[in-house]
Parts: C-alpha cells; sequence; structure tokens
C-alpha cells in the first residue's frame, strides 16, 4: 500500500483548525453538541436554551439525514439549514452539519461554517475531493468499520485536494457486543493522535447509542488525548425524532458540561 | 425501526432481471466475470479470449474504480468505459460497471446495461434514489459492514424510487481473522433467498481476496441457494494494476468455469 | 510466531480418522447428528427413530454442557453418558461427546468413542495436551473468536502431544450481525483444506443458530470441501431444553439427509 | 435466557475485595504491575526495583502460560510461583497469578493471593465453579470475545458456588483493525459499573498490545470509572519472553504511574 502523506513526518505539531473564533486541535479542546436532526422552531429554541452560556462552541445539527431506512425521517432539508443558521447565528458560535452528496453541497456550504462528511460516506472519494477544494473546514467521520489506515487515507483524499483545515472524528466501530449499537474505538484515538497532525476528536453518542454511557466515555476521550468531544442533545429526548436514546437532556447536558470542562482543564487544555 | 416492504409477502416468487438476453433469478443461474479494473486495450483483448465461447452471460469490469488509497491507480475514466463497452458488443454479452457518485451517473448509464453500486457506497442513499429512478437494472453490493437488514433497506431506497430490476450481491464482510480481506458471509445468502423475492448472487473474489478461495466459495454460494457468482479474472494477474492476488487466470478460470456449471446444473439450475 | 509442523508439508496426503467402521477424510464424507443435549430416555428413543437406517455415521450428544447461565440446564452428567452409549450401540455406530475438564476425562472416556474439545475450550492447552495422549480420535472444535492461525495451534498442542487422529470442525464465528448467532466460515474451511492434512467438519447448527439455515449451509460446506457436516436433531425441537431453534425435527432432518447425500455423491464422496 | 442475579438489584453499592491490605472497589483505585511471565530471578529482582516504592498494591505475573503456540516459552511453572512469591514478600504486597486448570489449583493456590481466571479460560465453568470455592479473590478476565452479558454470566458461575470477593477484568476484544491485537472496550466498562457491584479493573497491555498505548488507554480507563489498571512491566521489554511489545520500560512506567496517580487523585480516589 501507498505510504501516508499527511503524518507527523510531514507535520511535526499539531494543526489548529480555526472556525471563526473558534479553535480545534492543540491545546484547545472543543466541546459540541446539538440536535442529532433539526425538528422544529420550538426543538431549536429548547437548544438555543440549552447552549446559551454553555462552553460549547460548535453547535451540531443534521438537516439531511441519511437514515437507514428509506421510510423514516429524512430531515428537514433547506428549511432544516435555516433553522440550524440562526440558532448559530443568537448562539454566535459556528455551525457544521452534514453533506451527504455532491448534489446538495452547494447548498449545504451556504449555510455551514464546517463541511461534515457521514461515517455512511467516508469511502465517497469524490465527495471528499469536493469538500477537498472547498474554502471552508472538514469533519471527517470514520466509518463504522474503517480501519485506522483506511480513515487516514479517506482524510488525505482531502488533504490531497487542497484542504488542510480537517479535523478527524472517532464515532464508534462495529463489534459483536449487541449491548451496545457501537463500540467507542480510543485505541483508535490514542494510535491517531500518535500519527497524524490533524485534530481528533470523538462522538460518544454514536459510540455508544446509549445516552447514560456518554459522559464515561467524554471523559475517557478527553483522558486518552483527544482534542474535542462532540455530542447530541435534545430539550426532551423522548420525543426525539431520531436518536433520542443517545441524546442527553438538559439536565444531563450541564452534569456532561461541568465534569467534562473540569478535566480538560486537569489536564491542561483551554476551552 | 420501519417494517421491510419488499419482502416475500410483498411476492412470493423470485423476480427475475433481464439484462437484454441474459436472465438473473429464478432457475436462472448467473455467471459474471470480468477485471477488476480497465487498464488497456491489450489487457481487455485477454480478457475477451478468456470469454469467448464461456458461459459467462455478463461482462463485469471498473472503469471509475474507489481506491482506499488516493494515490493507487484510480481507473480509466471514460476511456475505460469505451473499452468496456467495446468488449461486452465484441463477446454479445451486457455490461455491468460501477456508479461511485452522482456526477458519474449520465456517462455510465450511456455505456453499463447493468449500475452497480458498490460496497463503499451502499448506503449513499441519494445515489440509491437516483439509480432507483434509472431505465437500467442496478447490481447493489453490501456494504462491508452492512446487517443484512440494512442491506435489504438500502434495497428499498432503490425499489422503492421504482426500480424493481434490482439484484443484490453479498461481497464478504470484515472480520477479525487476518488470513482473509473478507469473509465471505453465506449466512446472509441463505438469510437473503429466504427474506426477499430480489436474486442474490455472490462475489468471491472481493468475498476472500484470495484466487485460490474463489473456486471453493464459487460452489458453496451455488449450494447456498445463490442465484450466479461474479469473480474477478486477468489474463495475467501478477501483472494487474488491482486486486490481482484475487484474480483468476485464464487456467484457473476455466477449472472455475468448468466446476461450478457442473454444479449448478446438478443443482437444477439453467445456465 | 513459531512455524506450524503438522501441515501438508509434513503429510501432503489426506489423513483418515479411524472410528471403529466409520472413516473420516479423504473421499469419505461424514454425517454425524443427534440432540444437543441428552434429556431423558424418551427423547434419545425419539433419536434412534430418526437415525435408524440413516446415512448417519457418528453420533453427538452432550452429557456434561457448557452453559452461558449458571442457572440454565447443565446436562445429565454420568447419566447422560449412559443413555448416549445405549443409543450408540442401538445404532451400531460410534459416539462422539464433549469432554469439558479434566475432571471429566476419565468418565467420558470410558462412554466415548471420540473425545470432543467444544469451543469454549479450543484454548484450554492442558486439556488439549491430556486428550493428545488418549488413544482416542479427538473432535476439536474452533473458538469462538479464533482465527484459523490459533485453531491450527491448538490442534498442534493435541498432535505434540501424540494423537494424530484428530477432526476439526469449524463452528461459526462472531460477527457484527445480530441476524445469526455465529457467522460459518467456508472462507477458513477453504483455508484449513489447503493447510493441514486432518479431516474439517463443519457444524452448520452452531454456525448459523437457525434450523432453516442448516440445510443450505451443509450444501454450502460439502462444496466448500469439508469432510463431513455435524448437525443437532431433536424428536421434537419446540420441547428441546437447549438449542431447539437450531436442531432439525424428523421430517427437515429427512430432507438434510436427502439432499446432502445426493450433493456428496456428485462430487465424488463415499458415504 | 435466565435473568442475571448479581446486579446492582442484589447490593446497590460497590463490594469492596480485600486483599490483604490492598483494597479494591469503591473509593480505591488500584495500581496493580507485574512482568508478564517470570523468566529467572534476574528479571524479578528488575521487577522489584520497578516497583519497590511505588503505588503498586498488588503484583502480577505468570508462571502457568498459555501460549496459542504449544512451541512458545511456557512459563516457569513452580518455580516461577517461587519466584513471584518471593517478589511479593520482598515488596509486602500481595499477588496475582493464573490458575490455568483444575490440576494446579492447589498449588497456585499455595502460593497466591488472588486467583487470575485468563481470557483462554473464561468459560471453564468447572474451574469458575471450583475457585468459587476456594477461600480467595478471584480476578476474572472477560473473553476475547464475550459479550459483556456473557462475561456477567461467568462472574455468576463464581459468585453462586459461594465466592463474591470477585474482581473482573476487561482487556481488549477482538476486532476488524489489524492495528492493534484487541481494542479496549470502555462501553463496556462502562455498562458494568452500571450493572455490577463487583470492582472492575482494566488491562490496556492486552488490550492494545502496544507500550505506546498504555498510558492514554490507561487514563481513560480511569476517567470511565474503573476501579483500576494492572499493566504488563519489564526492566528490559527487547529482551522479553514473551509480550516485550507491550511491556512498559522502567522509564514509561514511572511516568505512567504519575500520570495515572495523579489523575486518579483528581477523580476523588484513593490509592
Amino acid at each position: 500500500m501507498d505510504k501516508l502523506q499527511y503524518t507527523r513526518d510531514w507535520k511535526k505539531e499539531d494543526i489548529i483548525v480555526n472556525i471563526g473564533e473558534t479553535r480545534v486541535g492543540g491545546d484547545h479542546f472543543l466541546l459540541a453538541a446539538g440536535p442529532c436532526a433539526v425538528e422544529n422552531s420550538g426543538q431549536m429554541s429548547g437548544i438555543t436554551d440549552m447552549l446559551t452560556g454553555s462552553s460549547v462552541k460548535l453547535l451540531r445539527g443534521g438537516a439531511f439525514k441519511p437514515r437507514t431506512s428509506p421510510y423514516s425521517f429524512q430531515g428537514l432539508g433547506k428549511d432544516g439549514l435555516n433553522l440550524l443558521r440562526q440558532t448559530a447565528d443568537a448562539l454566535k458560535i459556528p455551525l457544521v452539519t452534514e453533506v451527504t452528496d455532491l448534489k446538495h453541497l452547494d447548498k449545504v456550504s451556504q449555510y455551514a461554517d464546517v463541511l461534515q462528511i457521514g461515517s455512511r460516506n467516508m469511502a465517497s472519494y469524490e465527495l471528499l475531493k469536493e469538500v477537498g477544494q472547498q474554502a471552508k473546514p472538514v469533519l471527517l467521520k470514520r466509518g463504522m468499520a474503517a480501519t485506522i489506515k483506511e480513515f487516514l487515507y479517506a482524510a488525505e483524499y482531502v488533504a490531497n485536494a487542497g484542504n488542510e483545515q480537517l479535523i478527524l472524528c472517532e464515532r464508534g466501530i462495529r463489534s459483536f457486543d449487541p449491548a451496545f449499537r457501537n463500540i467507542l474505538d480510543l485505541n483508535g484515538v490514542a494510535l491517531l493522535k500518535h500519527l497524524t497532525p490533524f485534530p481528533v476528536i470523538v462522538d460518544p453518542s454514536h459510540g455508544s447509542g446509549r445516552a447514560d454511557a456518554v459522559l464515561p466515555l467524554s471523559l475517557a476521550a478527553a483522558a486518552a488525548g483527544a482534542d474535542g468531544v462532540m455530542v447530541e442533545i435534545h430539550p426532551s429526548p423522548k420525543t426525539a425524532l431520531s436518536d433520542g436514546e443517545q441524546s442527553l437532556s438538559p439536565e444531563d447536558f450541564r452534569i456532561w458540561m461541568d465534569k467534562l470542562s473540569g478535566l480538560a482543564l486537569y489536564l491542561g487544555k483551554t476551552m
């Protein structure tokens, strides 16, 4: 197999990704949060309440949702982008949202500050090459059964196309144990931090599928050396149209933020 | 999770997919073969020699190649489509080739008789919806770590968009054993045949990554109830630009065809 | 890692294992069947009815049952061995049953013709060394997540202790897909037949966990080159104390035997 | 499946395991360390130097080594037990070592303070029942591909036999990524802490197979809620007879101990 190019041999120091005033990588520890999918303005106003005054420096949320079943809620599309943008502006933090395909790239680019490539598209190489030519940071999620090496090659499709403002995201891999939707791979995080200068964040919501595992796994990710954590939150998880069982409620979110911020500071990070 | 719609409850009898004069499903047993990637006219002329007079009823081959590394050979693109079309015409059999993204759909549609969606794109739902609106059969490969249920939902994205001329292809899944690139999942084939009326074929080349495993696994697939087998062949595997180690040589190809045809006939299939 | 010793380089020809008049390996195709666990004499009399006049040449059945839960039925112990022995004698075929630990080795050896080492004990090396010193054939099942290489090393613990009358059994491995209890690894069977002269049989009952998958997977195993198939049967699967959902009923058993015998003969095997 | 009995419903509070003056569980954070295998007195004197004055409160080390290959170093046996005992006595800390089978139980019990059941024997139920009748604490390691539920059932074999002085140990599970020997499952640790009152420790040496991953994964385990960490150390990893690539050198061990102790104190644990 070809040699990886964008390694610590290429750049020894951590790359800092700049999203407006938000910094990712190096000494910065990123908290990112938001709903799985935008549902309506009431929900987003609940999200605004949850995030106002918090240490969260990046809003996440889905408008175009890749769903396993064609009969599940597929996201609000352009209306969702609008609601996300308004929420981010109200909170004065940048927005990351997913580009699911080339067709929607222009539209998503108009609204988003960071372009997310989801797990299902980690190996959609044409899409990677295109976002590699955009003037916006990219957040690349690891495929559900991608090896670390395949993940790094996918990152090089983006970097090689010219975009080095790239954040990698570990979000859990497939395992044999039905106890969890996915298993968070912190071995992988340790190895990524060793091999690549790009910032590496963790998504323990998809990485477990259980809200009660999000806090311990977030702390574990920070301790393992991750550059940030991205979680799903919802003002009322039980009524969520998608991923309710893995979304933090307002109360759990506050506890999560306090504990995780505390640990990040102990570890010498800035927020 | 939503209920699957396109099951044996929807259509009890096997669906027959028609590709020119080639039939897939029911009593028909499909042999499909061709190179991993088109390399040049010399190679394709070797392929023509191998397939002339054989029982192979579908030519496979890649012009746009999704490769793990951005530095690997990425396929000949449009020139490759031309060479594939000429080869298929010379052999008087139809052609299946991969559509890797929306951008190339029109171009590929001009040349191909069957549109292949590769493993990496099994969950590229926008692409599935688009090929679901084409007037050509679709060959959908299972994702590397997709469950059978997820595979069937992906198929429903195509069917639900209007295209019921759909062939499913099991091509190996990820396992913990480094002895093989992938493990062929014949449990999955048995289950698919039980659940869905769409034809199910098997790709033992990707399903093992080893040329010496292709024959036993092809026979196993036929015995397990598959509706056909698709393999990679090469006039000179050792010089192949991709997947040489899993491609059948001319001699191995002849043995494979004889043994597999014999077994298919024993099992009551027509070729 | 050390080199494997008991390979095709050591003995090019297939090893034939002799169990009374039953032969395993080479041109012989073994059908083995019996209940998961011995329950009572009524059940075993039903088993006798099912096997009388059949092509089954080895009775399987468990007296000491290693069960995941300590609160599940653990087998009849010595009474079970008695019932198994009587059934085998009535049928005039040999008996294989599991030795779960050193403590029971002598007792099991008094009753069994073949000593089975189960999946859970594939890496219980002291037990392997002990059965390697017995004057009885050994049937070694692959561990649930053992690589083929680890499986072969385990076999060498037995052979190296002096016992070359050894049968290997593939019985399914762990995968990410909850559709099946295990995934039958026929890639592994093909590789084992390539590497080792010891006979290789397949257990599609544990290899799938579903009675409706046993026939297609048995046929697939034979086609892939296995030297035999071992299945679980029960006169009344719905009332079985263990593994009922994967046991063949009398009617399914007859169909299975007919189809599998037919295919084995087609493949040039003797029964 | 039967209901688990030894859950938080049975005992809400953490169980404290007492090993001489060492406490495991509750607010106590355990550091355990030692060589993979005892090799000779020179090595053990190096180990003594490394552990003298450290916060390590439990010596680990193998005298009977279950090795994948029968041709690998199998441990020093009884001589190894002697050397381990002398080292533990010199350091005035208790000793945990593995019981690989019933045959060696008495001998190991004479030397060890804690009886370890290794991954390969997690489902050796007769052995579990026997150690469940001993008057010594038991350290039970999770099988390489055991689900959390299967792990808890195995623990109940011990508890149900009368021994509630039980420590569970997560040590990595099989995955598809060859980058690591195993993947440490911290999802599993979070779930175990939720479900069971028994203390849960983590072995990042086997959980990664790489010395450079031991520190980040140890910190992650502590942050995820583990009750301790057990690592392999060696005075000269490059000359180790087994597991050298995952053993901490004297220098790495000191850094590990400082960082991990610091984090444990931050998390409110006592050492």
